[in-house]
């Protein structure tokens, strides 16, 4: 069975604290008609500090979508091949022994996908599979498990290899001044992680099922306009409400399985906002501490898209992880609106040290 | 088993002869100091005619990346839906069976993916798994088909839905003036193809086997440089060359089956440009007939990225398919350099009409 191992994850070296983006913010936008609803949103956020790839003199300037994305790509490829070998190192294997990379990343684009790249530079086999998604946005998380798990099933030999690379701040816009834009320049950071999906072995979540859910007629409420300039984050008001459907699609999901998700023993969900994990609490009935590890990553380093879900795993295998098969969910929450959500037990890799044993016995 | 049914293609009203092409390319070009290689490889690629969205006096105008994407996702919205449909209705399922989509499209960008309007507009469940692949361009048609055979792997009664929309004549770049450029100018095409993976029954090609292979070392041969003004396709001249490194890639996937690829029944590769067919006659020592389907294609409507290999099944299956449990493949190939590879054997649905035949018997 598919085991998700522990992440690698990595923040750039640029930091900027809650304070400096208040102070930026009410420069920026001395005469903005709704400037102090934008601060108290930010400031809602409970965002401390984010990392970023450039100091912020550098990320405020837009030098159009050319150097912009250029930047993307060498930036990428200077953070990403060392989170990787860590993601390996985790999950004991190398990179001649993954047959699938799940490449997700939304905040830069490049054809071929950096999948390429990091096979023809690392030592992967050319017949690696590539999978780049790049329009699932924060779900991309939740879904590059999904896919793995997948991948696994299909093939239960399998490994898969998952990179989650985020520059949120090069969709930086200083000429979107809605008050959802306000609030998205002082809420989204940039990190990097990637994780292993061990088809056999490997100590971590033990991916049991997995499922996707849209809800109905608000595909506009989460997205990128396109233009000349880049992408252009659009962020409707009424998405912070959307738990009010995801929980019970959640809840649905979890009962297919005999499950009650209001008793489970882990939740790692994507922080894209401070409302979104008191939401979940109030309609799942949870107590607020189930999302410590998701509210941890949100305060130390902003929502940092499709990668929140493996910083907050890596939190809870820091902190310990769970009791061995304890039950737990992933779910990754994005534009669509789309939730991808992953069911599994933990396991401490006991299975497979019995397994060898036998083995072992066997042969004597 | 999983089964790739008979696809449905749409081309736009707009079209462009091969005369014409060469006729614009005399007149914009006039002073280019390699015109006359540039014309030589336009004629060379044999596309007589290529379907565009909008007439070519629009087309050769650039109005700008914020434009541009417009016009896809309104063309996209325009034209995919009836194209899904009729897919939908050769594999005599309905949007409520579909449990994944796959869209595959290089030509344009949005997120979310035309898989949530589609989701929202069409009467698929909100549980439909969304699978948008942006980064794999003309080898994207293969992958859509291997990953669809790998979700079917995973769960058997599944069913998936693919999507390749590909609208080439929205990246058509007037500055940019490589010979590279000018015969990509004659070769590009735009089309929209869609096709369903049956979990369980249908006829078409069973899938049996896949695999995936990327030439080292040629990330850089066919590229897009994302700037300002979108994307741009960098083409090296190396890349026709490729296929003395994909075919024996290909030849041995076949033989990790016992198959010999030159004794298949069938052929259905991605046709990029001429060479690469005359190529692969070559190194698998096969007649230049077997790929009639790829060069027909081709020939009526040039490179339709991604859309290539469902034109050419198309074609095949319109011929009246192969011979129950015949053997082909389906390989499309791109920017990578990747190719992505399909084995499976022709079903005529006869096993289906067998096995619902012993159901009754066994409930008499």
């Amino acid at each position: 069975m598919a085991t998700l191992c522990r992440p690698a994850i990595s923040v750039p070296e640029h930091v900027i604290t809650m304070e400096e983006t208040l102070v930026l913010a009410r420069k920026l936008h001395a005469g903005h008609p709704r400037l102090g609803l934008a601060l108290r949103l930010i400031a809602n956020t409970g965002v401390q500090t984010r990392h970023l790839v450039q100091p912020i003199e550098a990320t405020l300037r837009h030098p159009g979508l050319t150097e912009r994305n250029a930047l993307y790509e060498s930036e990428a490829k200077a953070r990403v091949p060392d989170t990787v070998r860590r993601a390996l190192g985790n999950a004991g294997l190398g990179p001649e022994d993954i047959d699938m990379i799940v490449y997700v990343s939304c905040t830069g684009f490049m054809m071929p996908s950096l999948t390429a790249w990091l096979i023809n530079t690392m030592g992967f086999r050319p017949q690696t599979r590539q999978l780049p998604i790049a329009q699932l946005g924060c779900a991309a998380g939740g879904a590059a498990v999904n896919r793995a798990h997948d991948f696994c099933t299909a093939y239960p030999e399998a490994n898969v290899l998952i990179v989650a690379c985020e520059f949120c701040s090069l969709c930086y816009q200083p000429t979107d001044l809605e008050v959802g834009n306000l609030l998205s320049n002082g809420l989204f950071g940039d990190a990097v992680a990637a994780a292993v999906v061990r088809g056999q072995g490997g100590r971590g979540m033990r991916l049991e099922h997995n499922g996707s859910h849209l809800v109905p007629g608000t595909e506009e409420w989460i997205a990128y306009a396109v233009r000349d300039t880049g992408y252009h984050f659009m962020l409707d008001k009424r998405v912070p409400g959307t738990m009010a459907q995801l929980a019970p699609a959640m809840s649905e999901l979890t009962e297919m399985c005999d499950w009650d998700i209001s008793g489970l023993g882990f939740y790692i969900v994507h922080a894209g906002g401070p409302r979104i994990l008191d939401d979940l609490c109030t309609h799942l009935r949870l107590p607020s501490t189930v999302f410590r590890y998701s509210r941890a990553t949100l305060t130390e380093r902003g929502n940092i898209a499709s990668a929140v879900v493996f910083d907050a795993l890596d939190r809870f295998f820091a902190d310990g992880g769970a009791r061995h098969e304890d039950r737990g969910l992933i779910a990754g929450f994005g534009p669509g609106i789309t939730a991808e959500i992953s069911l599994g037990s933990w396991s401490d890799g006991r299975g497979e040290e019995l397994k060898e044993t036998r083995r072992e016995l066997a042969e004597i």
